[in-house]
């Protein structure tokens, strides 16, 4: 290798080094942002595989385990973890009743700070005879156990 | 007045300052929540009042003036601020229709960081001949032009 060759040679790894220092900078620069809605993206995909699975159990560890957990549904209001799991076991584990096949659409996962989101979507199940749709706004936030849906607007036509 | 009662009245005065100091100190501690809270409140009071005046670009000030607003009602998603206003315009002010007397009971104003807030609450309107509700969940932020409503989710039974 000329003395030239080797000067360029360097020049060469000394951009590459520095493009890729700056790429890593850039990346650095908002992690917690995207990392957050990745989080929050797997909560609500391990919500769909818990209820495909008929994982009711699973699927309400997205929900925040509290007295304050809130769940509005058309006009009625549900308070509490307890009386959510009861009202989905209800509607959905009766005899009679099926879970269907569950899908969320749609989904736009929105920061309202490092602690805080809400998404908004739609649902949509595929069952035997029917197939129910709607829309639903959820208010997630970063509590110790990770991201939980604290409050949950669900509705249809 | 004795020397010593000067003594205790100058105690009894620092006593007082002291506790106005903690007093203010505290206050001062969250001021930021509670002025945002008091915000927020007053976008809906305005909300409120411009409704029960007809008044619909008032009423509609409450909402960030955006393409990327979103209004999800029942299983109808409405996307802007200026498709917002014409639904508005539509249900309510159209031939034959009413807008009646507005309400909002029970709110709940819960921040979720600096400059954003969400809240649970149920309208009522107060027709001739119908008294229609519903439960709400708005996601409010704090923009330039103050605290705005960025998504509404309205549902009724």
């Amino acid at each position: 290798m000329s003395k030239l060759n080797f000067t360029r040679a360097v020049g060469l790894a000394l951009v590459v080094i520095a493009t890729g220092s700056a790429l890593a900078s850039n990346r650095q620069k908002k992690p917690r942002e995207s990392r957050s809605v990745r989080e929050i993206r797997a909560v609500l995909d391990r919500q769909v595989e818990c209820w495909n699975k008929r994982d009711l159990e699973g699927f309400m560890e997205g929900y925040w385990r509290s007295p304050e957990l809130t769940f509005y549904s058309g006009g009625t209001k549900t308070s509490s973890w307890d009386k959510t799991i009861e009202r989905y076991r209800e509607r959905y584990q009766s005899a009679g009743a099926e879970m269907g096949r569950l899908e969320f659409l749609d989904l736009k996962i929105e920061m309202l700070g490092e602690r805080a989101a809400f998404v908004r979507g739609r649902y949509h199940l595929k069952m035997t005879n029917a197939e129910p749709t709607g829309l639903f706004t959820l208010t997630f936030r970063k509590l110790a156990g990770g991201w939980k849906i604290v409050h949950d607007h669900t509705s249809s036509s």
